[in-house]
This record gives C-alpha cells, sequence and structure tokens, in this order.
C-alpha cells in the first residue's frame, strides 16, 4: 500500500490496481498537465494538475465504494476507473480539448485505445480487468459508471473542493463526505438517499458560482482561446499531428508554441500575460444560431476572413463561442418520499440556475488593444452579431486581477 | 490598541472607543450567550458566543469603513454600533427574543435604554458620542445604519463565515472580503459595486443552504420551543419578570430552570437531550393563516387547551410556528450597467428560493414520544390542521445527528 | 449508527456501545463544561466543550483500532473508554480539578464509581462491559489502556488541533492522521513505528509551543487562580460539598458564585474582567522548594496569613504555584533501527525542551491593583521568595488581548 | 490597484510600483518556475510557483512596512525588492542554483543585472528608483535589507505557511500575522518586541520540522540530485550555456533534457518516476572532511571516476552531498529585558536544533537499482567512506509516497 499525502484529502491510501497503475507513464504523465490551464493566469495559486486530482477522486470513489458495500471485482474495476478517469486528457486539458480530439476521433475510443496498450494495459490485465470494460466505466457506461461519470460523480465532488482550495475562491467547498454518505443505488440508478434534495442542490449551486468566478472567467476565456488558435496554427503550419498534441504535457506544448515561428507572438504574449483584448461581447440574443451552433472549423474559417478584411495578422483575431448552457446536475436523482425523483423535476432552482446561465452566456471576439474598434466591426458584420446592445468594443480590465467585472454587462 | 485572536478573522485589532467599550460589563456579558443558542445540540461545536460574533462585526466594519474612506465621527459612531449591536439579547439568543421582548415592549427601546445607562453610556459620552443615534444605527436607521443593519450589513458577513467555522457547515462559506471590498455609497444607498450580481447572490444562497441545514433545522428547532415554553412557565410560576429574564445570561437562564419545580422536567430533558417528539409537521398549504399568523399568546393558549384535552401536563404540549419566509436580501442593491438596481429585480434566483422556503416551511407541534398520535390527532382538530397530506404523526431521529432528514416531506 | 458533524475531524461515526453511551447524562453533561475553562478570557474563540473533545477522542481511538486491527471486545472496551475519558471532570475541567478532588479522594476512584452507576453502567453492563477494566483503562492500565492514557495516546491528538482550531492559534497542528497510522504494538508496548523519531518530536514540540501561548497564558492562570480560590471561599462558607462541587457543570458553578455573599465579588470581577493583578511573578530558582511543592491546603493558609497582614479581604490575595515541570511525551517509544526507544533517549529536543519549561515556570502572587505593592511586600517575605531579579512588582495588562508578553521577564 | 486573489493571504492589492511590476516578463517568468522543485514528486500537490510566492512575499512585506510605519520612498524600494526578490531563479529554483550560477558568477551579480536591464529597469528608472539599491535590499544589505533577506525577515514567513498549504504537512503554519506585529527597528536592527522568545522560536521550529519532512525528504533530494545531473550532462553536450540555463524556466529545460540524446535517459526516469536508488546514505561522521565540503566540479569528476570503475552510463552515478547544517535564525534577534539579545543566546532550543540537523545529514550516492551494491561499494572506497555503521547499501521505497523513514538510520 503507499500512502500519499494530499493538500485536500490529507492521506490517500493506494492498493491493489491502483497502486499497480500509480507509476504507469501514461498516470505520471498527468503530473505535468494542469487541471484548470489557463485559469492561473487570473488566480496565480491555480497550479494543481490532473495527477492530483485523479488521486483525489480515486479515494472519494474508494469512499463511495465502502459505503455501498461494494468489493471484489467491481471495486477493482471502479477504482481503476476513477484514477485513469483522466489519461485522455491532452495539454492544458480541456483547454484546447476540441482541437486534439476533433482531428482524431472521439475522446472515448482514445481512452479505449490508451488503456489497451503500454504499462496500464498490461496492469490491468495482470489484475484480470478488461481494458474495454474500464473505458466504458469511465465514459460513465453502466450502473457503476454513475459513480465516475454521472451526475453525482466523484469526479465532480473532488474538483469542486480541490479548485476551491487552489484559487482561494470559497464557493467550491461542497461536504463530499455527506454526499458521498447519502449514495445509494436503487433499481440500477445512483441517487441520494431520503432528505437530500438540498445536499443536491448544494452541489448544483457550488458549481453555478464557480462557473463564472473561476471556469469561465473572461480572463481565463480569452487566453484559452488564444491558446486554442495557436496550437490550430501549430498544426497547420508544423508536421506536427493532432495525434501527437493530444500526448503532448503542457510544457512540452508551451515550447512548441515558443519555437514555432508562426506561434512564437502568442507564446510570447501567453508568457508575457499580455492578452487580446475584446472586439465584442455579445449576450446569446444577439448571435445567430448558426454561430452559437458553429463547429470549431467554421470558426477557424471566419477567424481568417475578418482577419483578412481587417488586415491583421491571422492569430490576431480569436472567436471564442461557448457551448450551449447544460445543467448535467439537473437529472441528479434524489429519493423523496420513498420514490426516486429528478433534481430537475423536485427543485425549482435547476430550471432558474439554467436560465441565469444562459443569460452569462457571451460570444467573444477578441484582437490587440489597437485594432478591437476596427475588428469589432467587421466581426459584428460577418458573424451577423446584432450591434445595438449587447455589443461592447473595449473593456479594460488589469492583469492577474481576479475580478468578475464582466458578467452583467 | 488591544489586539485580539479570533478563530475567523486572525488578528482583530480594537482602537479608540471600541476599546474602551469592550470591558463594560453589557459587553462581557456577551461571552456568556451563545451564538446559535440551541443548535449546538445538532453540531456539537456551535458554542461560539455573542462575544465573538461583535468583535468580528466590528472588525469587518472597521474594514468596510477603511475600503469606503469614511473616517473621523461618523467610523467612531459605527465601530461602536458595530460593536454594540447585539447587547440587548436575552439569553439564547433569539430562541426566547419573541418571549423576552414581548412583555417589556420593542428591542429598540430596549437597546437604546440599555446604550444610555451604565458603563457603556459613560464611555460613549467620553467620546461624545450620542448614545441614541448609535441606537439608531444598530437599527438601520440612516445612510450609514445600512452597514450594521441592512441587507449588505457586516452582521451577515461575520455569522454566516462564522457558524459554517464552529458547526462544520462549509455552505455559509462567502467570500467576505470581497463583499466588503465592493461596497460603496450612491445616493444615500449602500450597494455593490458594478459586476457584483453574483456576489450579491452568493450571499443570499449561503443563507438559503445553511438555513435548513443549521439555523432551523428540526432538532435546533424542537430545542428552542421547549425552551421557549419552559421560559414562559418560569415567568408564570415565579416572580421572575421578563426585564429580568432578558437580563440574564445562558447560565442563569439554565439554572433557574433547573430549580424551578415548574420548569425542572424541562431542564433535566434538555440537560439529557430528551427531546418531545413531533406530533404534528404540516406544510403552509395545510395550516389555517390565523395560525401561521397567530401570536405568541395565542398560541400559548392553544398549547393549554391541547394539553388540557389530551390530558397531559402542559409542558408536554409545544406548538412551533416559524415566521412566514422573508428574503431581506432580495432588496440588496448592486450596480448594473451604472444604475442601482435590487437583487430581486435583477436575479432570477431571489424568487425562486422565496418558493423553496415558502415550500420547506413546517408548523411543528412537539410531545412525548408515548404521545404523539393522541396529541397530534387533538392537536390537528384545534389548530384547523388538514389530516391528509403534510401530517405526519411520527418522526424517529436520534439524538445529535445532524442530518437533515426532514425538508422533503 | 449516529453519524455527527465536527468541526474538526468532519463526520464522526458513532456505533455499537458508543452509540447508546451517547445519550447518558453524564456524557451530555460535557456539553456544559468549556474544554478549556477560562482560556476564553484570553481567546474570545475558545468555547468549545468537553463533550465535543471527547467525540473527538472516541473517533481517533476508532481510527486507531482500525490501523491496529484491534476489533471485538478488546475494541468495544477502548471505544467506550475514549468517549468516557472525561466523565469524571468538574466545572471549568482542571481549572479547579485540585480541589474538586483533593477533599473526597482519588481521581480514579471517582470514575471508577460514575462508570458503575446510573445510565452509563446500564448500558456497559448490557454491552457486557466491566466498568471497572474500562475506568482502568481511562487510567491507562494495560497495554490497550496507553492509547486512551499515556504518551502517544488520542487524548492529546485531539486536544491539541481541537484548542488550535477554537483559539486561532496554529500551533497546535499536528498530523494526528500521520500519528495514528504510525502506531504498532510491540510486546505490549505503544511504539511508533520505525522512522518515526521526528513524528513524535512534532507532538512534543506542538505542547511546548502550545503551553505558554495557551494554557498557561498569564491571564488564564490568574482568572483560573481566582476561580479556584472563589470556589474554595464557596465550599468553605456555605453547605456544598466538594462532591457536590465535582458534579455541577459551568452554569452551577458561575451561578452559584453569584449568588453566595463571600463570592459574589469574584464572580463579578470574573463576569467583567476585572482580573486581578501581580503582586508577584517569580522565577524558581527565586522560590523556596518548601514553596514549590506545597499543597493547596498550606497555599490557602499563607494566602490568609498574607491578607490579615496586608489587611485586604480573604479573596484579594491568590498565590498560583504550577505544578514542577513534566514532559510526559519524552517517555514515548519509537522504533529506531529495529529496537524501541524512548523519545527521550533519541531525541536531544527532549532535555532541552524540559530546561526551557523550567525557565519558563513562573510563581504568581495577585491581589487589586491598588494593593500590589504591599501585597508583594508582604507575601515576599513570607513566602521566603528572593526580592531581587524574579520579582516584579507590576505589570499592566490588557484585557482580552492574546498576547505573551511575559515569558523572558 | 490590482487586486489578485491568493490561495494563502485571500487578496492582495498590488499598488505603485509593484503594480508596474507584475505584468513584467521577468516577474512573469516566475508563473512557470516551481517553488519546490521536484518535491512534487513526493507531495503531488506541490505545484505551487515563485509566481505566487513572490506576491505573498510582497503582501507581508507591505503588511511589515505598514506597522513599522515606513512609508515613501524607502516604501517603495522594500516593496519593490520583496516583489523582485526571486527573479534571479533558474529552473527548479534552488535544485539547480550551484549550477546555473557556479559557472556564470555570484547570484547577486546576476540579479543586478536583471533589474538594471529591460521593463523592469524602464520600470524601476520611470518610479525614480535605483536598481542596484533594490538588488542590495534583495541581498539583505542595510537597515530595511533585513527585511527582505534576514533571520526574520518576509520571504520565510511566506514560503512556510505556502509550503504547508500546497504539500498538506501542517508544520510550517506559523503565526506570521503576529511575527510581522511584533517587528521592530532598534538601533537599525530589526528584531522581535518583548515577550516573544517564544514567537521567533515557532519560526525556527517551522523549519526544523519542515526540512526533514518537506525540503530535503530523501526523494526530493534524489530526484533534485538526478535533475542537477541531467542538466550538468546539458551543459557538457550541447551548446546550452549556464547563462541560458539560468534563463530558462521548468518547461524549457525539461523539454531541453527530453529532446537531448545525453538526458533523455534522465528525462524519461524523471517522467516516469523511475528514480535512481541509494547506493550509500552516510552519516557526517563517516565522511571524510574534503568530501563534506567538495565543490560541484569535484564531485562531479568523482561521479564519472565511480561510473568509469562500476563500468557504467555516467548519468548512473549521482552524488549528492548537502551543505553543512546552518541555522540562520539563531541570530534573530529579540527584545529581552529592553536589551536586544541573540536568539542563539536568549533560547536553549538553537543550540539543540543544530545538533539534531547534523544528525539528520546524511551523504547520498545513488545508481540504478541492479548496482547499488557494485556502485556501492566502489564509491564508499573512492570517496573514503567509513563502509561500517553510517553506510546503507539497499533502501526500496515506493513512488509517491510521503512518508519520512529515513531519517533515524
Amino acid at each position: 500500500m503507499a500512502t500519499i499525502k494530499d493538500s485536500v484529502h490529507d492521506h490517500i491510501d493506494v492498493m491493489g490496481v491502483a497502486e499497480a497503475l500509480l507509476d504507469t507513464p501514461a498516470l505520471q504523465r498527468l503530473r505535468h498537465i494542469k487541471q484548470l490551464g489557463t485559469v492561473q493566469l487570473v488566480y496565480p495559486s491555480a497550479n494543481h494538475t490532473r495527477f492530483e486530482h485523479s488521486l483525489g477522486v480515486y479515494h472519494l470513489a474508494d469512499r463511495a465504494l465502502d459505503h455501498l458495500g461494494i468489493e471484489g471485482k467491481h471495486a477493482d474495476r471502479l477504482t481503476a476507473a476513477a484514477l485513469l478517469h483522466d489519461v485522455g486528457h491532452g495539454p492544458f486539458s480541456h483547454n484546447i480539448e476540441s482541437l486534439t480530439h476533433r482531428y482524431t476521433g472521439k475522446y472515448h475510443d482514445d481512452v479505449t485505445e490508451l488503456l489497451r496498450q503500454g504499462e496500464v494495459g498490461d496492469v490491468l490485465r495482470e489484475h484480470d480487468l478488461d481494458p474495454d470494460y474500464i473505458a466504458g466505466l469511465i465514459a460513465g457506461e453502466g450502473t457503476y459508471g454513475q459513480l465516475v461519470s454521472g451526475e453525482l460523480d466523484v469526479d465532480r465532488m473532488d474538483y469542486l473542493v480541490r479548485d476551491a482550495h487552489h484559487t482561494g475562491v470559497p464557493y467550491g467547498t461542497i461536504d463530499s463526505e455527506r454526499l458521498i454518505r447519502e449514495l445509494r443505488f436503487v433499481d440500477g440508478e445512483l441517487v441520494l438517499d431520503e432528505g437530500n434534495v438540498q445536499t443536491a442542490e448544494s452541489l448544483l449551486l457550488a458549481r453555478a458560482l464557480m462557473n463564472p468566478t473561476v471556469y469561465t472567467h473572461p480572463v481565463a476565456r480569452i487566453s484559452k482561446a488564444m491558446l486554442r488558435r495557436a496550437s490550430e496554427r501549430l498544426l497547420e503550419s508544423t508536421d506536427t499531428t493532432a495525434a501527437q498534441l493530444r500526448r503532448m504535457d503542457d510544457h512540452d506544448l508551451l515550447v512548441a508554441l515558443r519555437h514555432t515561428p508562426e506561434t512564437e507572438t502568442f507564446a510570447r504574449r501567453y508568457d508575457t500575460r499580455d492578452l487580446l483584448k475584446r472586439a465584442i461581447w455579445a449576450e446569446m440574443d444577439a448571435v445567430p444560431d448558426s454561430i452559437v451552433d458553429a463547429d470549431r472549423a467554421r470558426l477557424s474559417e471566419l477567424e481568417e476572413t475578418i482577419a483578412d478584411r481587417a488586415d491583421v495578422p491571422e492569430t490576431d483575431v480569436v472567436i471564442d463561442v461557448p457551448a450551449r448552457p447544460s445543467m448535467r446536475e439537473s437529472t441528479s436523482r434524489v429519493m423523496v418520499n420513498g420514490e426516486v425523483r429528478s433534481l430537475g423535476e423536485q427543485s425549482p432552482l435547476v430550471q432558474t440556475l439554467r436560465i441565469a446561465q444562459e443569460r452569462q452566456w457571451r460570444l467573444g471576439v477578441y484582437t490587440t488593444a489597437a485594432q478591437t474598434d476596427r475588428v469589432g466591426r467587421i466581426a459584428a458584420a460577418e458573424l451577423g452579431i446584432d450591434s445595438g446592445e449587447g455589443l461592447i468594443s473595449e473593456i479594460t480590465h488589469h492583469g492577474v486581477q481576479a475580478r468578475v467585472d464582466e458578467f452583467d454587462g
């Protein structure tokens, strides 16, 4: 048994197949991928990695199995899945996910492949565990998969608390121990036991508060969009493939961007926190549906067109279109008076938070400070954005400032 | 300058009039009044006092004054008001407030009187501060009074964090430093600066989550209702007056209840945590408006009638009717696009939380375990409660258990 | 199973005999006894009770049993002993211990009696546990008794962390989880496993730092000495017996002192924090051995003599002689190169800390501010104290100030 | 004013020259240098950077200036020095410091040069601050330099608390606020005010406990020694110069090691945590003085000789000789009875801790698992190490385990 000291869960005992997986290259690689990517440009302390998060998710899964009385093979599979659930992540985690996995097929297929091969595959087979089955659990398949990837999964319970600890933003501080103690399986569904509507709501609210303050903070969004744009250029202008890109870690990508002529401007900007500025900041109502739902390839074309028309370098125009708000926790199931109900059915908060999220949605177009006016005008025309209310041509905000000043515009 | 070490705010510097007030009997008395009264029967660590809370409120007021650039006489008045804002509290704080102040006039008049007299009055006059003006600030009067008692007051900012620290329930962990930094006065109104709709919401949500988990936890409610009933008996059966009662501290009241024949049964029950059980637990819809709005005197009569009809001792029937839900924070003001708006106007959450609170409202009738059925039936009839859904004749729950099992019934 | 939320250990599961003991009057009484007695006059947040500490000690014992693989009857006995270890405490805990138990025999006999009788005795017998055996464990007897009361006991592991949490003083923050994980039984001795000399030292150092800052802070010592003196007066001037005194809780004692003419002055001073001042503050070298080792009865006589000669009321002279420093942790056992060694043998720190403690030792004589000079002179003569260096006739210090200004005098 | 949210100090206000320095490349670069280098291989959460530490040191300097009443030009210089104090750090901070600055002159000269040039130099001159003077403060020169680099400096106060927060090891949790409040200047010397011998001791003890548990944890030492050896190889086998090396950040160095044939084995080992094992682990008594005091060049020669004789690749032999223990805090000055004394003079702990540190000192020779015996024998002969007690030829220990198992051997 290995015992690891964690800043969030204190001592974590790693046993059995998990211990054997711990020193595989695929898992150790996660030490070099930041949990929150570019968020550290907003919150300087947010340098925690996917590795410590994976340990935390393993730990909570282990606690949950203990409470649910799950043992033996099922437990082995689940702890393996919990520990491995992020091995598919590319550099900067979700930041360039759309990119690394767009060119090369589904994330799930990639994880399956990773689990079959190399030392991870060896360890799984030595412990008589089927890599494909583990990949299924990671994708939330089957009854027990809900624990790893679902509305009440241990992934979320770890990251909310961990991100709060490392950013210093208190909103994510949920009562994970209570959540785990109240989990039950009822007819194959993972539910919170009687009397926990509010417990489920607390999880929902924690994420609702962490979202704009941390995960989609404007500065994090701008830098993430810049990173994605630069990585696209890297793929286009060098012989680096998407398949190679997604096996890089944060170091590899940053150094590659620094050393590639087509991306070195970006790298310098990122390194010196000299970020692009907003040319457009538009509410959902002001944006045509075709743009809201456009894929990355289409947006990339638009970036080129706008840059071309504005006569600025291609990398100086970055379009950032967040996904339509989802609220996965709304289908969390809770026992109410002896029957299973979805949280969305039971709690008036769910619908309200969905509305709030839609109101917070913003499309951003970013460019250099000197060009916000011109690029903003051209981009509004190209994207078909209503240039009335909801269009902001310039907002100044200081460097590392962690304020959330922009959500009510 | 005195420096005091606080478990929540670390070092607190106490200066000027505040330092002189620190050792007055009226303030030192607050060391002997628990902040959360009977909540320690649910959360055993919740033994913090009104004294440390008063220091915390003083500290936050001082920080706010610093940020708002308020100095001199106005600052002296406000820090005095912050430190003194709870001197009027009787034993067990809000638990028997309705009782201590029902018989003897308004809380505000009482505070005014307390500030005029004794060492507090002397200190205020020595520092050229008008006791009546300070009492006004404590009541939230005037522009600056909003800081001490209002929708965005420092009282709330302290108690949410402090109660979270001492109970172990994380929900109250707001970002008080950010709240204070964003306060502004605009046309005499205290508002949160531009970009803080979500900051205001976080305050609202913290209270919405702390309410059922801590403040109105069923066990806290039962014990509080028992304490109030016993104190009523103390007033009726001894020559103790309400004016004397409200100057007692927790020690005085508990010992008085132990030594008075009419209340010693209660005292034994309280001391051994042998609490009454629910005979009725009814939703608002099932309760006639006349009962929801009944005053304490009317409820006291009903308790006697029901006890009489059920042939049980008077103290064995306790009716507990919470106030109609309010949501004071809904009128918090926030700057949005350069104009002052109320949070209720701006945030869809406010209306939703109001609805949630109404759904959580429950009338309780408590009696001894053996009599819940009989007392329940008689009480339902007397109170005109619909005996269908919403009426629960018995719920078992263990002693010190801090679970919130009852809010979805 | 009951689950209790604790501000230090989060959720505590209480099972088996421990759950049955939880609601006994003897245990519930500990809710009304502060863990640190008068220390709250220095650290206003230090209002935690023996009840939550007892739960914490139970929790750590349970963790230790789990790690040591102890089950069944032995485990039942140990968890009962851990939960019950403080039931013998009188009001204000150790503050007047010398007094409550001086008149009425040994603490151990008292605990044995308490465990035999009432609901506790019933519960123990129902679970087939011998009260005398449990009392033996509480006294540290037998192999397993070392876990409850010994150099490496869970009592200390809880109180250091808990006192740090509630006072805000960080020094007690030990790594209790690591300590518990490293415990082993070797030939019937409780030891820390190989490689833990430093772990053992950290426990020693935590206490060495908490001692002067918290436990023997001058203001805590003065108020404790006053409390003891007043309680003595209560015993002498009323028909309250020592046996009754030690069954009181904090409320009973404070109210009794308020209502007894001979002690009401003390009560008023305590309530308003109007504490006596130092007339003498003397190092060990300056004090005759006969005084250092005098028992309470002898000191009481001396207080009367000095008061008489100085012509002041008897309660205005208080002599405070701490016990000679001990360093119980110095006999902690640690595995070193495969053999059991005592920490004192292995660590050069132990001897040094013993010397430091002796240098910090101070005899105090306290009286009212106006009389420090006269009482100081007379007391120095009566006690045979060298009136040169080491004698301080007056030190002023403010009310609730948590500073440690006096240890280098 | 920029406000930055920090996980340790909460909100940090950055003003004046500090705000202007914040976005300079030299400072932003520190985002990419881990505070504790390879310690993250032991404590997976220890990923904090020199950037957030620099902000923390700036913050504490600002607090100290406030308490000491220092304003104007002196304050500007000091806050600039505090923020800039680590700009000279190379990749992995202190881990390869001996290397980066051995070849290229003194660290101090390097810092001076860095402050004169580029944006930092521009900002300093714009604010009328002399770069050389600031560099002097960073080196601890002059009266005020003691605040930035001295026995009681704010650097230490930040890193102890920050490292504790991020590793999860509680020992570093000092009371930094108290330390800062007690600082005084007496005759040009920075001292702790009367009554703070113990406060000074607490700082010393925190470091004494953090040292073996965190800073010199065996796994951190092995990986650091490997990193240094690999970096040496990089300098020898490529055209990278020491001057270039010390301007790299962590990303640059890791990627360079991965892509250089002579170091890629190391890089693979580091990335997969496949660390070398101990061939020798020797106490100071067993090691000739000439080896204890040998410089890096001499040790490098010895590594080659041993590798050659053992017929293994050069990078498979790593010698790790820690500096002789120092105890800088021992000269901390504290007011005692009105005069300034050094802590070493006043506290018996200082001498003891020095002895303890010497006993903890170990020379390590590391090689691959298969060769520990052979390399151990040859190295013992070459280094003249007494092969009796104190020589350990093999110790196994697991990957990420944060245990301190080796300090009593």
